[in-house]
């Protein structure tokens, strides 16, 4: 299998990710096939897939004419059998459950192509958790995206079974994707930025929960000595409190960490109040306009 | 004591940091007496205070003027007693040794007034290892300083018995400097801005130390997503990989911590070949124009 030779992308899931790997796919000139487990969902995820259109429109990714013409290389099938049989590579973005992931790709095996590449886009578990069960480990990888309408930086990551030509193969249709593959040389649970950050936000986080100062001092010490336009709380607000909250307490607890454990019960706290961030317009700040975007916010 | 009462700033300490918080305080129209132990280290501080004198004209901090008539402002003594008699706020940034620290503000309480107030610049210390010590433990906290060209934030941190009168007067004198106090509500080692920074760059090192990618892709990754123009091998160069050693290797040991060890180790590798970073010309990266600021570097 050549890069020349992937048309056709399966999409597995058709939440939050799902969406925006299948407009990059199709954007980028691939048929794309998004399959999930009903019908209703595939629904609103057909309707997320236009709004990502929509804001990679704005960010300037392509024009408004060409995500019309992506959004119709785009199909929909809640049929395994169909979601497969064409497929030349599959994105995978279900639920992160790695029996979920291993039952999925064992599935699919049975129906694709035997050169078909399997990638998976999961944030917290490793590939080499349902390596075997995919039926191909040699060609399965991670292939692992950030909010696509905000960086271009994507994961590449083998598991110890994964082929050098299936790391190439991915790596290239990354590129092809116009995306910045940080191709990892071993596995490596939470890859590379995502370690930085949760190492970054935790620090953040403890400092608050310990209270040895207020969000808005630490922020202002982040951002005034790192010349940035946002600390780590206004970040945690843009990821959501929620994403922020259940990654702290699933490493809390599988590390039976003390401080990450009061960590993961200050954030609880905000949703408690229904305060998620940005998309509930409340979290460490209200949006719009929160007051770490103000000019004074250093001296205020 | 009120700010107006302040006049006389004794800097403690001829290094790096004594250097930078006498020609900022100079600049800011106070009197300061710079102590160390030797003539021979006083004419060297006094060389690299005219140094920072010009590096802050450079960054726009004050007039070429202004800076002259600062340094006219400056004296220097080796004799404890003459520098302690005046001093009406003490900024001390002796070498990172407790007991040294302690005996030094124990030698200076019986020549000082009993109004001045005490501050340490410490990083790694806390003040309540040589609060007693210093005969004044309600006027003494830390005012510490990051590099004063490159930010304005200064943390202003207590020890459990400093009075909340001596919190409030040293956060005025910080404002008066044009400085931005973070102030901490309780004593906590590594204050703010470093234990985020710690926790973000022992992050890096441990991917880098364990061999999942390269120092490249570690902050190309960093860089792409966060969108700033630097990473955290590139801050490190910035920061000279002496003092990042230094303090990884000071905590590994301190927490037994095997990956922070394996920090250190690979740390020590890149001094025992003289890359100290930037200011040697050669650490992670080569100075000056490292490949990351190359207008390719996300795509070479």
């Amino acid at each position: 299998m050549k890069l020349t030779d992937i048309k056709t992308i399966l999409v597995a899931g058709a939440g939050t990710m799902g969406q925006q790997t299948a407009i990059l796919a199709a954007i980028s000139g691939y048929r794309v096939v998004m399959y999930d487990i009903s019908d209703e969902i595939l629904a609103k995820g057909v309707e997320g897939i236009r709004k990502n259109g929509d804001r990679m429109v704005r960010v300037g990714v392509c024009t408004s004419d060409a995500c019309s013409l992506a959004l119709e290389q785009i199909t929909t099938t809640s049929d395994i059998k169909a979601a497969a049989v064409d497929a030349d590579l599959v994105m995978e973005s279900i639920p992160e459950d790695p029996e979920l992931k291993g039952k999925f790709f064992g599935a699919i095996n049975d129906h694709c192509k035997p050169e078909t590449i399997f990638t998976t886009n999961t944030s917290s578990l490793v590939p080499s958790m349902f390596a075997d069960r995919s039926g191909r480990p040699d060609k399965l990888c991670a292939l692992h995206f950030h909010d696509v309408t905000l960086s271009k930086i994507v994961d590449v990551m083998p598991h110890p079974g994964t082929s050098s030509q299936t790391m190439d193969l991915v790596k290239a249709f990354a590129e092809s994707m116009g995306q910045i593959p940080i191709v990892l040389a071993r596995e490596n649970n939470g890859y590379v930025f995502n370690n930085m950050l949760m190492s970054f936000i935790g620090s953040a986080l403890s400092l608050a929960a310990k209270g040895v100062t207020s969000i808005q001092e630490i922020d202002r010490s982040w951002m005034g000595v790192m010349h940035t336009s946002v600390g780590p709380f206004g970040i945690m607000d843009s990821i959501g409190l929620d994403t922020c909250w259940k990654v702290t307490s699933y490493w809390a607890n599988k590390r039976n960490d003390t401080q990450a454990k009061a960590n993961a019960a200050f954030l609880k706290g905000y949703l408690d109040k229904n305060m998620y961030g940005i998309k509930t317009g409340q979290g460490f700040y209200t949006y719009p306009d929160p007051i770490f975007s103000r000019p004074d916010f250093m001296t205020m």
